[in-house]
């Protein structure tokens, strides 16, 4: 239990970490006209845990990576992450005015600027990752983000999100939305991790598979804790899900067969993590999703 | 003259190559959920001359491009320009119903998937490039790409023409619009070409000049033929962005003026393609531009 002890703190660090990367990023690359820079900065400075950065550098870590990639591929996640939840939040798809407490984009500046952040955000994700490496594996890194954040990934997922919106979906419907929505780029933060590791280029397949099994589990706990947790512990109003007519794994399964699904994807996280080599971080950071979800 | 008489069957014959690597490219990759994949399929081949692929074959060919990656970049380029073309007509943005005389991609589905087609674009975009070359020249060609998609290029053009709207503004703030909106693009097109070249890389600064050059004369024409031209040499009504109070050349510098400043880019087009070695088919590309617009 030392293990899932140690994961609270290196998670902190991490987030700090990412911070810095973020920060030193921001600082460097040219962000355009002056109304363009401040909205990027409001967007991607603007809180969240840096779940996938944390991954990028526990795969990466593991495997002997360097800190230059680790922290390129950091950036890119979550320039990614960032930029699919400022379109996710418009008027024209879920419509949110709050986003981790703050105004959306769309709300402090307006839809076209909102639409533009997002887009340029994701441009410099791959900006971010081409400095990662140019021998090589800086182009196997931009095809692992390519492909987890492209239609059969990320946008994907959005896709099938809003196409489900409203009607009852069973078990294999759910899991293909949360495949492609969610756990396709914390698949692609692992396999990332794995490429920012001179020789992991042979464990990104793996990676990839430990991150993907990570996200389920966090997919399949966030609709158990729709339904069983408190706000506090969701940093959301339960219930939202279900009364959005979203298709969840509960819905289709029940909630027993729902945490009995995270369960089993938690302890294939666990088993992945040690195969990789990740140690007592990896299965202690599964359990600490695990447990605290949001 | 022969050149010139070269360049548009040259130019026709590039259209037809760039259709064939756009519907391979489509065929091989996943396309997500088959929703998605229609809509892409909808925005992607709908017609438009593919000048930016024409561009990176231009030069590519010129400085020994193999054929791969030359295709793999001319794809990329486009699904960029197609993005920003089905983001551009979001009614938050430019409210087109009509894009090259078909319904645009938000009123033939909604909102939602207009703007996820767009960011499933760009991620194919960099998936294409990845492809390109995995000896260190894709690292490169990504950094090349997302700079003149992204903040300081093209995303941050439609920033300012956007708060431009309305404006009186004077001859650099068009400039800046020009060349970040339209010439950036047109340059990181002219620059994957050299890069497509086993030893483009050191071409690939003149390369980029040389693009940024044939958009600034493209631009600087299109404000002279607003207002001197028929609507069937535009392809659109005449007088449209003065209607629209965009700032033109013309507003700024007057009919002549701005016809100068087309005249000049042509010149240092041309001086560039040359020293480029782009034969006659570079300058005669040149004069094409210029005398058709559009």
């Amino acid at each position: 239990m030392t293990a899932g002890r140690e994961a609270g703190p290196w998670l902190e660090a991490s987030r700090q970490w990412a911070e810095d990367a973020l920060a030193e990023f921001l600082g460097r690359v040219d962000l355009g006209p002056p109304a363009l820079e401040e909205a990027l900065r409001y967007a991607l400075l603007g809180g969240g845990k840096r779940i996938r950065p944390a991954l990028v550098r526990l795969v990466s870590d593991a495997l002997g990576g360097d800190e230059r990639a680790t922290a390129s591929a950091a950036v890119a996640v979550e320039c990614i992450h960032t930029y699919s939840l400022v379109h996710d939040d418009l008027p024209c798809m879920d419509d949110d005015d709050l986003r981790r407490g703050r105004p959306t984009v769309h709300r402090v500046y307006d839809e076209a600027t909102a639409v533009l952040v997002g887009d340029a955000l994701q441009a410099l994700a791959f900006e971010a990752l081409a400095e990662a490496g140019d021998d090589g594996r800086g182009a196997r890194m931009a095809l692992a983000l390519a492909r987890g954040a492209g239609p059969a990934g990320m946008v994907g997922g959005q896709v099938l999100d809003l196409a489900g919106e409203g009607r009852d979906l069973d078990a294999d419907a759910v899991r293909a939305i949360h495949t492609a929505k969610t756990a396709a780029l914390l698949g692609a933060s692992a396999e990332l991790g794995a490429l920012a590791a001179p020789r992991g280029a042979e464990r990104a397949e793996e990676a990839l598979a430990f991150g993907l099994a990570l996200g389920m589990c966090f997919q399949a706990m966030d609709d158990v804790l729709d339904v069983t947790g408190d706000a506090a512990t969701l940093g959301k109003t339960p219930g939202k899900d279900a009364g959005a007519k979203k298709g969840t794994l509960v819905a289709a399964l029940g909630l027993e067969g729902a945490q009995a699904e995270a369960n089993r994807r938690a302890t294939e996280a666990r088993d992945l993590a040690t195969s990789l080599g990740l140690g007592g971080l990896g299965t202690g950071l599964v359990d600490l999703l695990l447990a605290r979800n949001s």
